[in-house]
């Protein structure tokens, strides 16, 4: 193992972003029962992640490793089952600094009620521009839904050939499990995930008031 | 540039008195993903205003910068994209000392869901007092919905306009985007704006309830 | 004015338990934009309230007054609005040590959404044991719904006349204005009120599943 | 009555254990108006378990107390009226280590609703992994619901059969009252009470959307 790119300082800066997402993620109720996971890069072939199964609302640094972007840990702990879904965007996007998946009620119950589903669209919200590169609410944002899996490792590599044809732009859905979204750095994936949120909450409204799927 | 006519002092309790508000109004979910923008007034020409593209729960006084009622910087900073909107209700009404912006759910799912409607009519309310002016729980407040839109100056005008011929009283919405409500400082805007959020989540909730618009 | 029967210290103790509960009841979001309003007896006829207008979000120890029992000033300060309501009850129950009045989401739709009811009625739920006097959730209780006005002194009248025929026990609603409840204490009270904004939601969400009232 | 087998420090540690899930899960809204009881195991024959009526919100350690698994107090205090639920947890699972009892809306609202059902299905969630023992979202995990009654002593024999039967996996409902859960530690605990409540209110929206149950 080389040595490795990056400073203690920028893994500690790294590990209290993550922790400090974990903490607002968690009191917005999008992680419950240790669900979610989420990473923030390093350098090119590394990046820190939220280890296996903890309580998101009590994440401490000490919670955070670092994998390379095989998923191999390159420091001590078991990362997130889920890790191979972070590090396929570290590979996929070179500018990709930050990873956020959680696991909330309204992706859940908008993707577990409709279970024929392939996609959800967001259309006409003002909310949209919190999305990189979009500059008016005039759009419609297709989000992928993707089959709930134990295979990760197969699911990763059905995410890479969906991005890899330009079905996927910010975000994707996976049934009954949850959201990932990733950007630049973190604020700007936290600022996406809670647009994410907000939106799928939305839709769950209008879908209680009488809009069809 | 001539000389101010506030103080240093009197920004700073400006921009305190934003921040206090941001953090609470974040807290309440209607401020997500960077949205919603607030000033206050600080003297006959000028307002504090929040910049641009800020996380509202994480927003500190050197988020505040000072611009006149032309919507011109004169402080460091980038304004609001929508600082125009602020600026025509410190134009259009001399006594308005606040103005806050929220993009809640509510007010989010009423507009979209119903492309068409373009007034959302509160009654009979015992809520309706929170209001300048208002006396009693026996009135009926139009709170007109314009159409969202990238043109703000545009906007700016068209609110001028409505405002001019009578047909604003203490709110307007934009479909997909908020809520606009101003008082004579900011203790008030803030009553009015919880009073607004409660107010649209309680129609909405009798909308699912089989309440028609 | 003859010497009070309180310390300035069981005064203090007054203020504290109402600020303590005011807090509480603002992080729960039934009291926005300064509706409600506390109170908690100090003699046999003396209590302390809440003043009027007043963010219960940022209520403090300076906002609560003294009122004799027919609802006059004893301290400085302009009493709540309602103080009527609270004295009401002080007079009529002897032992009634605490009065809290809320202004939430489910107690105003429920009431505005049925213009014609005339109660609600709770029954079943064992969250009823948390009202004094009840010791099973066998149990209707029966909470009568009167009409908003601003006339408070006449509305008082009609609460101590129906409270004589044995129409109220435990809380009434008025339309489109909130819930009273009153206990032997503070805590007790803070109880009925969790209990009776609990079981409101409960109504609420049986409400748009195809319950009807 | 013998020596005791644990330390004071393992009561101080059960006791802030109980005490800090208390306040989470009353923040959840989840333990309002003094309802729900917690334990956590001190040896082969005794836990510790809140005493009967506090507010969850406010609980301290000196709330807690102990019981032996016959539910009888070991030490000063009055305990929940609900004890012997959570005696007869320890005394057929050996390797039980905690148990708790909420009152949430969802889990009210699911069981009253509909009166007649017997059990409550969750199938094919991601989150069903938080319990012990799943592995693969592809699982059906029915959790039974028993008749409220203020019998808790018949009820615990009610459920002790039942789960002799092989009837109870992970969970149990009372109707109008909550739902009971256990684990071999507090963690893991709340880690499954969350994923309960978090499946309770998405089954609850579903409903909303159309689902029958």
């Amino acid at each position: 193992m080389k040595k490795p790119n990056w400073s203690a300082a920028e893994f500690r800066q790294a590990a209290r972003s993550i922790t400090a997402v974990s903490h607002r993620l968690y009191q917005h109720g999008w992680s419950p029962a240790t669900s979610s996971n989420y990473s923030q890069r390093l350098d090119e072939s590394h990046c820190a992640v939220t280890v296996s199964g903890k309580d998101k609302g009590l994440l401490s640094e000490a919670d955070i490793m670092v994998v390379n972007l095989n998923g191999e840990p390159v420091s001590t702990g078991k990362p997130s089952a889920e890790t191979a879904l972070h590090t396929q965007l570290y590979r996929h996007h070179k500018n990709c600094g930050a990873v956020l998946h959680t696991h909330s009620l309204a992706s859940t119950v908008l993707t577990m009620h409709w279970p024929n589903s392939s996609e959800l669209i967001l259309s006409g919200y003002e909310l949209l521009k919190a999305f990189a590169g979009i500059e008016s609410h005039d759009y419609d944002m297709v989000i992928p839904i993707f089959a709930n899996t134990q295979d990760i490792d197969q699911l990763a590599l059905d995410v890479d050939a969906a991005m890899s044809n330009g079905r996927i732009s910010h975000a994707y859905l996976i049934r009954g499990h949850g959201v990932y979204t990733w950007a630049e750095d973190m604020s700007a994936c936290y600022r996406q995930l809670e647009a994410l949120e907000f939106l799928f909450m939305a839709e769950l409204e209008r879908r209680k008031l009488g809009g069809a799927p």
